[in-house]
């Protein structure tokens, strides 16, 4: 995985912590305290895989002896009935880590399987889907991963990482040229400048003030069209034309051909549900 | 709400961090730092209301002093183009506060507005929708409150407050008698035993060990009826039936009417997609 | 244990932070840094053990090279003089988690020993001593573990994860019958409903009003065997009868021949001393 | 209180969620939201209070609204029956915080009732009882304040903020000389340097090496006068002389008697047993 | 601040916790409970503020009550002897406040102080200086927070913000187009790509891979020319220009003229020594 | 290192965190994953070393597998070009550790070499340089541990484990008698009293009133001298004195002629600067 190990332990502590509390009782009053078991976690429909890697840290974080292998990577198209991992070890450790690790598994699964379908949707143009700050609070790090492994992109990860001036913040002041002449004046030069406009005036305002991403939202596709001829009119400047505001799966494609670069969609985690994935765990054979 | 507000600051302090990081730089640069503002919060389709404490709780942790005043309780239906919340106070609060109030309110309202359907789709039965453990680590505290706002129950909540022997249980020990013989011996008397069975010949073994809730896992709706039938027959026993295995919205009627007292199905939290919410953000008429 | 790793890897690193802050300096100045040592964990009068396996991850937390053998299990009577641990590894290590290690050892094994003299109190009869939420703040999950390896029960863990309606909701609200209807209506099907009462009126409300367990609080003897009488009276409810108020280790053998089911005894917990454990440390001959 | 508002706080919260997790569920099921109450904490025997500043932060934690009066403070011995707080406020925040507020509250009145015993039992005696190391983890911060109300001193908080050489330090060096002299060389000089003898001889090579306090551990009575007749003969040393093993209640006033200047008991914490205290809650008269 | 209240609440509370731990004890035994006090922060030399927030809320953190008045605010340049602030509240609040206030105070402003002298150096060029990740472990927001406060820049926060292909990046690839190209591929579109050349050549590569930032890293005054020349050859390409490498107070105006765009300075944080700064706090005369 | 391994791995961690973020984009984005990597810690300058250990820790969260082999000791001198440490390991965690492990190395060395130079510039006198609480916040456990590579010792760590009667403290309560004696009734018999005077009145009231260490605070050289002789005219009392107050490099030599044992200087710490610290990481030749 491409992001943090040190992110992942404490969001997987956390989310054992949250199911087992105290202790799994029904495992501890049942099962013996040394049986050894295999798993095997299986997808029960045809999903793209995300999250694998995490699920083999809630059963490492649980008994590091626990034999983890998986058989599929993350971004993965993977098969109904199709084997994803393997696992031996400590019969009460699988028990108590499955719900735990397909909550994981099943959640980004999902995000991805979502993904990988607006991706093929706008196949064969040159435009990025992308996602928003819509995600579960708590689990923006791996929901966002989620997409990457679908085959889509981020945007920027919160409020510190990304300008993006929103309508809301233009009402509030002077308007698009001093909103972006204050940001220019103090943001980091790592940084490109997003505005958010809504109508063709806006456009021409934004792509004058000097913004390097004009996002356009809520526009309806001839809107877009047009906006998109403005700004490519300014060769030069070469600036990043986004769109956004209820990009569903059916809309994209028709988005896509209007020339715009990059297509932002909260669907893609907000309307996911979750992959149907699931887990056997057997007792060795003797 | 009924929900703990140490664990709901904690959740809301840990969301911020989250998606502010070191700061809101678009609105740090854009918005002047003693502007007031008027927030409305506005549902965008008919929903089932949750979380509207938290939204709440996320503006006070920001800055005690903006008012936020509730418009519609948890568990409430509103309309499309109702306003919820009606909110006062610094410009930049408002601004950076928003995405996540909007975040917990939308996945919260969309589990809440499921439940309200599954719930709807079993009037006249005399029985409880309840949750399962499939919820998204980290916010299972929430999700589970969501479902009670849309009229449904929760199951355990973890591993540590239930006993739930299932398939993987049994199949790693002595059976179903063992099984719930072994938890007997040392579970708090405060806690019902409960066990997955998936034929009639496991029902039947379950009430002889004494079970509590007999949960009929996967079964057709035949085998539920004449499960149903089976431990109706020990009336003394006062035991629970509960129905869990693919639980969609579709199938929740004809299940009900088998006679079960509970059916279980993590499609409340884990199908849910999230309700359009929105917020607008209004400088204030001089 | 049948607790879980991640609780208890919290509560051994919170408790060494305590103790050691900075750094142990005294052994910092005077030890050499690559001394070995040996050490032997030992009985100094007759205990119930509890906590052998907490005090193996006090000095896996400070160094994972550390040898721990466990000579005893939790549970095990063990004969002053006796050995519990030994151990081998750096001494810096040993010096330093010593204090730490004992000190859970010598509060676990003392409830432990506590309730291991409540359990043989009773011999014989029908019953189980539980014990209460009166534990030290931080500490329960561990001093519940000890008062199962005493041989004695748990009721509910906190206010979460069960239901126990007592003279305070009731006064509060309008009786018995109200208090339990309500708590029916709301409360997951896997928890049983507790009440609490204090005369036989109470129990006869309590029976009527559908309670799963009717706790006879601060009942005389004589008030106990009729509460006991009229309850079984309704054989087809299967109620437990949990009897609790200052019960001693003088007086829980009359209770039990009153024939209750439980009886929850604060003193488990808040009336154990420190069991008499010390540690020697060696240095290891050349 | 003279600790630190940021600590208690901190334990105060760990402690409220370790009881209530998610949710008080039968509070929240039984009483009304919106009911005010009124509580009062009784004294149920003579102690010695302690934990009345933690009480209050415990329910102003839950609700910064609940007016908590104390009527006794910290170190105020309390006879039976005696009100200690009266309390004001949400009918579900008493409810709620009731449990844990009285935990805090008898386990350290417990700690503060047996140190008084201490103290009051060397009375006339140039002495100070002073506790260990030997608390429950988590807990030191107030349980040694609890000694402190009880009228006896502290010794050093944990391993970072005095130097004690044990008896294990000195076996794993080069002896008395070479341990002292080590320390001296690094120690801050703000910190005594204490070192623990068992017989005449350590105790002469302890004062030549140069320690500030020195430690009689586990003598007789009669080596104890003669230890400290040979200190006392270093006048121009100004030594501190501190014994210590197995102070029980019985054995201070003789060991007071020896004249030494500091007793060092374990069983200030490790053998109090908590302090009966109560607490009332009613419905407010209309 | 433009900082998120969030984060320094926490910082505060663990630098409070530092120094406090279980509690203030030369105040506790020294200064009365009630006794009120005022206070003043002085410049004891001429500074540029830094951190007057973060100080208020320290007091804040203790005690609600205090109140503190800042007399100049981040970024003022503040002579020697003038009053930065006026504090009134509780004795021991001010005295158990002071030094982590003064240290938050002095290590900010010291950091502005320089960075203001660092700006200065460069007036009348069109440059910026910018600092680097190179911080104190742990406060890196507020000491780039007081970089801003004296004039200066921030270059990326940490690893997760921006991309910046370092030399021993490129060292470990197939080169500079390699590795721009597999960013482009991945990164999110709201982040400008920098990349880290050394010579002239690289430089011609860089531009034509399509880097948006080039680093000059370690390049004399010539080679730099030489490279700013050759890139603004790209007019249409918008580049942005950056020098790096042992950036001190005496170099900084010449390599502003070699007419690069920023410059980045470890020094304006890994170089800055405390402001001198004060705290009086006096009785308050009746 | 003599400090607890438990507080190192909660300080690196942290670091990480702040650094890394969700993840380092760069290095995932342009290195392979399974690429392997030496790297060499080189010293830039003369240096005393310090912070080894806590850099092996940083590249140790990271990945458990990385070889680092440590070439120089804390508190050694290493000259300019020296390796100090060489790593082997993942190309991807070389890179992702490298800052935060200068960060604390260059930190640490900083203050090591700058204590060092104190150090020598009072060799041959009978003192003892050591630090103050004016230390970066978070940071004090470790910037303590440099003063001690360096050479020099520690002053109290906080106000928890000294005290330190100042002049605030004095002015706010009846005077240095009254003080001493309030806190000689109250401290553990572990800690000296200290006491700061500025003037010989002052000195000779210290001395009465019982002190064990009487703090010169800004006294002229003068001044230090007619207050050592008093204080030395007591023998008996085996009183310390310690000299503070702009304590620089330029002038502790001509302090410690006065007689002083101890010159604390906050100097050690604020006013170090990074000490230039590099490291190279290559490919593995194949």
């Amino acid at each position: 995985m491409d992001i943090s190990i040190i992110e992942i332990k404490k969001i997987v502590e956390s989310a054992l912590s949250e199911d087992i509390g105290s202790g799994d009782i029904t495992t501890a009053f049942v099962v013996p305290d040394n049986l050894m078991a295999n798993g095997i976690i299986v997808a029960e429909e045809d999903i793209v895989l995300s999250g694998i890697g995490v699920a083999e840290e809630v059963f490492r974080a649980l008994d590091s002896d626990v034999a983890f292998e998986a058989l599929a990577n993350d971004g993965d198209s993977v098969k109904t009935g199709s084997n994803i991992a393997r696992l031996h070890g400590n019969a009460r450790t699988l028990l108590t880590g499955e719900r735990v690790a397909l909550n994981f598994l099943q959640r980004l699964s999902g995000i991805a399987t979502l993904s990988r379908k607006f991706k093929v949707a706008v196949n064969g143009f040159p435009v990025r889907i992308v996602d928003t700050r819509k995600t579960t609070p708590g689990l923006r790090t791996l929901e966002k991963y989620a997409v990457r492994a679908g085959g889509c992109w981020n945007h920027r990860f919160g409020l510190f990482d990304g300008i993006l001036i929103k309508e809301n913040h233009i009402a509030l002041t002077g308007g698009i040229a001093v909103a972006i002449s204050s940001v220019k004046a103090r943001v980091p030069h790592t940084i490109k400048i997003e505005i958010e406009v809504s109508n063709l005036e806006e456009v021409r305002e934004a792509v004058q003030a000097g913004a390097d991403i004009i996002l356009l939202d809520n526009m309806d596709i001839q809107m877009m069209k047009e906006a998109v001829s403005i700004i490519r009119g300014h060769k030069d400047k070469n600036l990043l034309i986004e769109a956004s505001g209820g990009m569903t799966l059916d809309r994209v494609k028709e988005v896509a051909s209007t020339g715009v670069d990059i297509i932002s969609a909260g669907a893609l985690i907000h309307s996911a549900v979750w992959a149907n994935i699931s887990m056997d765990i057997n007792k060795i054979k003797e």
